[in-house]
């Protein structure tokens, strides 16, 4: 294991109702002029936007408003939410809604306290200031209620980056279960499948000895996949959604990623692919894992072997432990399939004749002429060898 | 699941000769005048004491000293740090050893700014204030490294209480699995017993549907059984020395608690036992806790099952689960003598014709006529029953 520091200072406040605490907790963090920032839509259908407001205003805290966050958050919208902190003078941003809301409610903190362009964030720079933010989550997925990560789409050029730093942590996250079940399947899968990549890209590491988290990432992956297919076969089900929620969160803290590599080569590949074609990150991701694990199984056989044995209930082939890695690259396979997610370009919206620009772009081909993956090195070829894998 | 709140804002600082940066952290979170607080023996003779020292002053910041710690910490000591730290204008307790350490080093900290006795909080009253306290951990046991708990013994009765409150989490946490690798091998084993029980303690539950945190806590309780054994075979491996204290960590800081009941039956009549006669906690916990197990197991078998299954690798039986619940409890039992731990009363140094009095006093006796227990309802005989199951 590696030396490292971990430092998780989020309030968890998890449980039905739990919205209706939106005010105390704001104000309990410092809140006294909010941007809530939301998608639009079902915030607005369902009612929970009217509640969040009610409880706000029941503890005398005033706000503005910035709808229109669309999936894979645009830096236009960004920019003008910066805006509107500073001639408010926003105090607290609250984010109602999924990982994209979150995302954008970070870059805005961020870029409020920013004399510079919020970009620069996203290039590399690490943010040490921001405004605070407080989450209402309502899918899980992107694990950005308890991170410290966000990830934006630049609209020159339509292509995601990801900012990061302590100062974007959420204050505190609520999370209520029963806000996902009014989620169609469709994105309800779409979180499930981003989940285990948080799952598997922590699992890809080549530091030796992590049994603690080995086993922890293999923990919450058994639950996902024993509780994913039971909110498919019925969105209703409150129980199911509230461990996938804390699964959702646990995944991506980094409580069990800490001290170890990491690997993050499918978000890398998959983002250029959500970025050009605005599919959906999780539907892109399950296209793409597969294909990221197909051509690095031979990296370390064994790790497969484990995930497979460990977690997919695979028969190990001591003979021919690539048998049993195999099995569970494909019963992975059948799980996404069963949970209803694409399974190659073509049911992607993806074409063939974008993959030597959707390679170069990954790698940052115009930027630096970099390699990707703390698992396997990889180059644009081999990115594009794997994006052909897709097909 | 329940619902729940989850704050855990303790800063690790985890690895290798991190025990230099205390002064770092001890400015960063704002401390200036220090209150050094340690056992005696080990801290001094491997030089760590001294090693702390000089971070500090390197920072330019100044401390006294209280020194004396016992295991089973005492009340005594505690009145006698509050006075220094009220003297010295002491803002920061920096404590240095195991969980007696961090405990005491707790309740001089909320002593200390609490114009009342600081027992009062030992007898159900929240700990709201207290000094900021930071910790430099020498043995992964207790998990106060990361909780908000403390315990201490009142030497007038020689009787354990638990104090709680979110002002006793420590500021930061130096995590540096070298550390441990001084201590004997029994003292190794009797932090395993208590990391184990903490995990045990969780699983207990009557609550439905707790997937992710069931499958967190096994995932948990099969590192300690994987590196637990290494590490007694072996005091100098760092590398299952580092896991283990991850997992000590992450077993008692209630991410894998939050949303369900949970038991501490088994930290209950084990208190009695360490207060009494002044044995190890996690010694006490060894003999403890399968009697509670045998006691309890028909409340729920297939709960005890479950485990024997999925953590101990027990076949199922499925046409008798008792069997399967008892192979579970007899592997766990196997594994405490593996390592070398007490089985019995005899081994322990406790005495049968003290049992009436243990039960009164685990039951709160003198205070209220109470039932123990969070999974199983408990009253005095019955815990007089479970006490002569030790026999």
């Amino acid at each position: 294991m590696d030396n490292f520091t971990f430092y998780a200072p989020t309030y968890f406040v998890f449980g039905k109702d739990t919205e209706k605490e939106a005010g105390h907790y704001v104000k309990r963090f410092g809140g006294t002029k909010v941007l809530l920032h939301y998608g639009g839509g079902s915030v607005i259908r369902t009612g929970l936007l009217e509640r969040v407001k009610a409880s706000l205003e029941k503890e005398g805290i005033t706000y503005a408003e910035l709808g229109g966050v669309k999936p894979n958050p645009r830096s236009g919208l960004v920019y003008e939410g910066i805006e509107l902190c500073k001639k408010e003078k926003i105090d607290f941003i609250l984010a109602v809604g999924g990982g994209s809301t979150i995302d954008s409610s970070k870059a805005i903190a961020a870029g409020a306290v920013y004399d510079g362009d919020f970009w620069e964030y996203y290039q590399g720079k690490l943010v040490e200031q921001a405004l605070p933010v407080g989450t209402i989550l309502t899918i899980s997925a992107a694990g950005s209620e308890g991170s410290p990560d966000s990830v934006i789409t630049c609209e020159d050029g339509m292509y995601k980056r990801g900012a990061t730093g302590e100062g974007l942590r959420p204050r505190f996250s609520i999370l209520n279960p029963a806000l996902t079940q009014t989620l169609p399947p469709y994105q309800t899968a779409c979180g499930i499948t981003d989940i285990m990549a948080h799952l598997y890209e922590r699992y890809m590491t080549n530091t030796q000895d992590v049994e603690v988290t080995d086993r922890m990432i293999e923990a919450l992956m058994m639950t996902m996949i024993h509780e994913g297919p039971k909110v498919i076969a019925d969105p209703d089900d409150y129980q199911a959604r509230a461990n996938i929620m804390w699964a959702g969160m646990m995944a991506h803290n980094n409580s069990c990623g800490v001290g170890r590599t990491q690997d993050w080569t499918s978000h890398d590949v998959e983002h250029e692919l959500s970025a050009l074609y605005d599919c959906a990150h999780g539907a892109g991701l399950a296209v793409v894992m597969p294909a990221v694990m197909t051509y690095n199984m031979g990296h370390n056989v064994m790790r497969f072997a484990q995930a497979a044995s460990r977690v997919w209930g695979c028969q190990m082939d001591f003979a021919h432990p690539e048998e049993t890695a195999k099995a569970g690259i494909q019963a992975f396979r059948n799980f996404l399939s069963s949970i209803g997610m694409p399974k190659n370009f073509e049911e992607l919206g993806a074409r063939e004749e974008d993959i030597e620009k959707l390679a170069h772009a990954a790698c940052w081909g115009d930027v630096r002429k970099g390699n990707l993956g703390g698992f396997v090195k990889l180059n644009e070829e081999d990115v594009a060898n794997i994006y052909r894998l897709m097909l």
